[in-house]
């Protein structure tokens, strides 16, 4: 049933995840052949530092002219693990105009560029394929796209960043501040030199892009992506929640309106209940839940990052890819048809869970309430303790728009008995 | 983009997933549309009783002549929803056979004729899709077939069906036993009149074997599952699991052996630890645990069953049917290349807990000792209470062949000092 003339494809980058992809190319061959019908050949592995040394790649194979590999002419499908916008953007573009169909797990291009990379597969009738650019190994991308295809996707809310796990997740269980974390991450390997896109969310802010976009038919940018990191996380925010029974987990939120009539995307950390199912997702793991008008509640599970289990992903697109070009089908292209507005971070319903320090004198607590009040937030829970003259008042609200419980926080602030705002952090998953 | 000519569908049976398939096609036509490229319609609905009341289908469609409207020649897909072998089977292939893609939830007729209808789908260049057909809602088998394409699955670990889940979880949160945990399933319209193919585990023994066959690109048949249901699951047996920190589980469990040459599936009541992930899955929901080389450890959870839930799958597979009716493309087919021989459960490696009643008297645990000794089986754990002359010794061993684990249970009850075999569990899941 194996066809002998052999797809061809070029891998664009042979770092982490290209290296691996490489070796289960070759070390899975058989596998590969029988699942897509004919056998699949690396035709070119074009990497930026010829003289390293790369175990699994024939060096005939290597080249520094990406260019000059995407079109040549024969190549089937571009496996593109360069990342970042530039030569990536350009040399996908290049892979499509040769009539080469694409693979990448690049989500900074995909949240940025998506429509028009779209647009330039579906002019070639090409695929792009993209399932390793958000959680790694855990297949979401697919049954979003497909599975939950006849099915309208109302949330999703899940741990897309694994750096960012792993160090809430040491603070979390060593009772570390966040520089000591990072620093224990960092050593691990969990964090790079410069953690930045990692820790400041740009990172999650980039895949919440993707996913708003997939779950909702509806053209997600960037821009659009409310992001808060994990900076400015401290040991007492950490400790707070876990005395309400909550730990703090970085999120990624895509959220339907209630009317159906926008979406709002957000990265931000919030605390959660200790007995959601996200509360114990571990280390650099990554976890997703999915609510579908239908479905009910999905949750998908598994290793958010890793050069491996990032492969694994970037390995099933490929075989998708290659039978599509020989069956002559064409996978899902972009779905914008909703066009629904992406609404600001101020039209959110969330709840806050608010530290002030204020004076310990009667009265205070029925000022700070009216102020609530005032805001039309109403309050859930309130815990009061105080020593010496000084008092803390712990706020958790019923749910209220982001900007009701911003404005809530600044009139606190402005109040003569309250000294400070020690922190406000938002709750969900309830 | 959306063409003129709708994509017409022919829908055999409309019971509780049924009724839910038809709804949403009317409720979400305009979505459908646009996801899929043109307009779909419901061309006619199949039914034993039209007489019945069905408030989401025109009456002008329904029609008693399954065989005429499946073959009636310009049908694009059919979705078979009756269920059971005939005339399930007649009626998918006169679909094939007229030229029709097929997306059916037919467990049962999946896992005893698979390879035939996949077969008869190749033959006309006709896509069949069955994602319903395992752990309803759950977005599984699109992953197992094509985001894992390019992966080896060693295992697949999970819960996968929801009445015998519903019984068990109610037997551990409340002490109830099995008789009366299965009333109170009934009434509440988790468990069937004759609620045998649940609670004897056929329903997931058909599941295992799709499954199977799907994670290792080889034909496994409903005779090649092991199965055991949960009518002999004891209070008692709840109430010892819970002594050793487990709950008890049916699990489906799939595995590659260790050199990768031969592969197993079982159904069976099973411990697993508290802390595992499965032990936390409630009431009639699933949760599949797959194990694969490159992607590690993946979680897929979510509703197992229902006609809404279940309906969201067989829509997306109709989606799914419809773009590739449309674009010329072809689902994946049956991947059996691989051909590995099923083991019988004998050979199977997993671990006993054993309760024996002993008499109460020195050197009883040392001859039990032996016997595990003399077949080769390691004990992990032994724990002894005596009262009355009388003595329990309850044993968790390490990991055996099942065979072996079997001839020192056989051996342990003929021993003059063993006055009986409590009970013996699998213990899975560490």
């Amino acid at each position: 049933m194996v066809r002998t003339r052999p797809l061809k494809v070029a891998l664009l980058g042979c770092g982490v995840v290209g290296s691996q992809v490489a070796r289960l190319m070759t070390t899975h061959a058989d596998d590969l052949a029988a699942r897509i019908g004919a056998p699949v050949e690396l035709a070119g592995v074009a990497v930026r530092r010829p003289a390293k040394a790369r175990g699994h790649v024939d060096p005939e194979l290597i080249t520094t002219d990406a260019t000059g590999l995407v079109t040549r002419g024969d190549i089937d499908v571009v496996v593109e693990l360069i990342g970042g916008i530039e030569p990536a953007r350009t040399l996908i573009n290049a892979a499509f105009e040769s009539g080469a169909s694409v693979v990448t797990a690049n989500k900074a291009l995909l949240a940025k560029d998506g429509p028009a990379l779209y647009a330039a597969a579906e002019k070639q009738a090409a695929d792009l394929y993209f399932e390793a650019s958000v959680a790694g190994a855990i297949p979401l991308l697919r049954p979003l796209r497909e599975s939950l295809a006849g099915d309208t996707v109302n949330r999703v809310l899940g741990i897309v960043n694994g750096t960012t796990n792993f160090i809430l997740d040491r603070m979390e269980s060593s009772g570390a501040g966040y520089g000591e974390a990072l620093a224990e991450a960092t050593a691990l390997g969990y964090a790079e030199a410069d953690p930045s896109a990692d820790v400041e969310g740009f990172d999650a802010a980039a895949k919440a892009a993707i996913l708003a976009g997939i779950a909702f038919h509806t053209r997600v940018g960037l821009d659009d992506v409310h992001r808060e990191g994990i900076t400015e996380i401290t040991a007492a925010d950490v400790a707070s929640a876990r005395q309400m029974g909550c730990t703090v987990k970085l999120l990624a939120i895509c959220e339907r309106a209630g009317d159906g009539r926008s979406v709002t995307a957000r990265v931000h950390p919030a605390m959660i209940p200790l007995s959601h199912p996200l509360a114990n997702v571990r280390e650099a793991y990554n976890a997703v839940f999915v609510e579908a008008e239908s479905a009910g509640q999905l949750m998908f599970y598994g290793p958010g990052a890793g050069g491996v289990p990032t492969a694994s992903a970037v390995l099933g697109d490929l075989v998708a890819a290659c039978r599509n070009r020989l069956n002559g089908g064409l996978g899902p292209g972009e779905s914008a048809y909703a066009q629904l507005p992406v609404s600001p971070m101020g039209e959110v319903v969330t709840r806050y869970h608010i530290s002030l320090d204020v004076v310990d004198k009667p009265g205070v607590l029925a000022q700070c309430a009216m102020v609530f009040a005032d805001h039309g937030v109403s309050i859930d829970t309130v815990r009061q303790t105080g020593k010496d003259g000084e008092a803390q008042l712990v706020v958790v609200t019923h749910r209220a728009t982001d900007a009701a419980l911003g404005a809530t926080v600044e009139a606190l602030r402005r109040l003569d008995t309250v000294h400070g705002v020690a922190s406000t952090m938002r709750v969900e998953g309830e």
